[in-house]
């Protein structure tokens, strides 16, 4: 009946998704701390910043001093976010990251406007000339669907616009010559249910057998936890997660983040399902975030406890 | 390929179980207040007080005094926890209180021993009597198997323990001769994981395919939401849930309510599961109940948002 993946693959969201939203302005010294304490977890992929103006968003403005800093562990790819060509150019002269071309696209026509000030057609007019930059660069490429799922600006989304973005990923691909390294999902908003989960990844999953798709979820309204087991069931191995919940305070209105990380890895792991964490590690470090931001954050396996220690007894 | 239920039965546990873990002691008036607004948004059962010795329990020395001043709302049924006789007496005192017969069994001897003081031998003995006194009172009655998915004290629960608890169960209903109205299985310790939900209740499923089954869920762990989800997809139409998620200190060590009622029905909802609850309403209750406890609540959707406005543009 189900058909879970052998192994999930999360990538941590945690320093960048995550003090981004933080309103204080976090050290530099305490960001460098956490990815450092993350890189012992068995991560493999951890966006570590964002390189966009800190006019925009003065928590990264230490974005390349924070790049500096960490103590990198091979094994794990670091790689931040960027919004534009000049961000990556930022990231790339870091010279220490392995940078991901990413492309795109908008299920919300409002919230592309409000996000890069552009439509989706003109979002996907610049593909060309970034799929050539990516090409010359040698990057690995990934697509992403913002509000895959719904969007609190236009409202639900049919099956067939999410449909119509990845034919459009698709036909770029053929044009552009270049492959995939994943299509992700992202439920920006928190409006998807497990039930469209598994039509919508079912749904991409039939028409392009070979695409490798995964998720970005948010726990906005709850579902979080309940579309990760569904996306699970159906087969999806590649979650965007953060330490702990982070990315939304527990006290401002509409804000939520990724699903944690641990609740996620404890999930997987109970299920039998590898994730290459270590759950124990992976809780001192919500613990370390929660002290660093200064309140209590969403995830759940912190508080109640690994069940390693109950089952060592 | 899901079973799922056409609509589902949420039994409000917030009075109860979310305010006996509040340290503070809540005024009565706050208590009544929130009964109040519960009872205004479509739900059928509420559990209102706890009827135990307030030299164990002081928030709940109250509990006449909360019974005495509630509005009652045709189609709630209204009734109190109890741990023994003397708590029934009490609770049916009230008169105003529509009672359960309840039978508990404990998969954790350990628990079973620091709960009531007996072992679970010792409880199923008390049984007869139990039944004759709940059969005169004319008593619905359902059983409850406490922590059914493992526990912190005695750690993993097999399969074949909970079965030889819903044996003992079907056992004593055809000796007594009386009907379980449910058995519900209570996730305790929030050790369940989603595949665990889907194995045991199968399993009880198959064995007595006219057992009425509920679930008892606890978000230790951060798998609560899926672990509804999956009780769903197998058909389980009855779930404990506490507005808010109520019942757990977001800063206590391992403490957890059970799952929040208003994240639980936007679940439901969003996959065309009838709650018969009124979402806005339930996240009014959400904020009311963060104000008298004076910290915030573990659900999500008061924060996020239903999606009924959304919607409606």
């Amino acid at each position: 009946m189900h058909d879970f993946p052998k192994r999930v693959l999360m990538r941590e969201e945690g320093a960048r998704e995550g003090f981004q939203s933080e309103s204080r302005i976090i050290p530099t010294e305490e960001k460098v701390r956490l990815i450092d304490a993350l890189s012992g977890t068995g991560v493999r992929l951890m966006q570590v910043a964002s390189f966009v103006h800190p006019k925009w968003v003065p928590q990264m403005a230490d974005a390349e001093e924070v790049v500096a800093r960490i103590t990198m562990v091979p094994g794990v790819r670091y790689f931040g976010a960027y919004l534009n060509e000049q961000g990556l150019e930022r990231a790339l002269a870091t010279r220490r990251l392995r940078q991901y071309g990413v492309l795109t696209q908008y299920c919300s026509e409002t919230y592309a406007k409000k996000n890069v000030n552009r439509s989706n057609q003109e979002i996907v007019a610049t593909f060309p000339h970034l799929c050539q930059r990516y090409r010359e660069l040698g990057l690995d490429i990934y697509g992403i669907i913002i509000a895959a799922f719904g969007s609190n600006y236009d409202g639900e989304v049919p099956l067939s616009a999410v449909l119509a973005t990845v034919d459009q990923f698709v036909r770029t691909a053929a044009e552009q010559k270049i492959r995939y390294e994943r299509i992700v999902l992202a439920d920006s908003f928190g409006w998807a249910n497990p039930g469209q989960i598994i039509r919508v990844v079912g749904a991409v999953r039939e028409r392009y057998p070979d695409l490798y798709v995964g998720l970005h979820l948010h726990d906005t309204r709850g579902t979080g936890m309940a579309n990760l087991y569904a996306a699970l069931s159906v087969g999806v191995g590649y979650f965007d997660t953060a330490i702990g919940g982070m990315g939304g305070s527990p006290f401002a209105k509409g804000a939520a983040g990724n699903i944690p990380t641990e609740d996620a890895a404890f999930l997987c792991e109970e299920l039998g399902i590898d994730t290459g964490l270590d759950l124990d590690r992976l809780i001192e470090c919500v613990q370390m975030a929660e002290a660093i931001v200064g309140h209590p954050l969403p995830g759940k396996l912190a508080r109640g406890g690994s069940l390693t220690a109950f089952r060592r007894r």
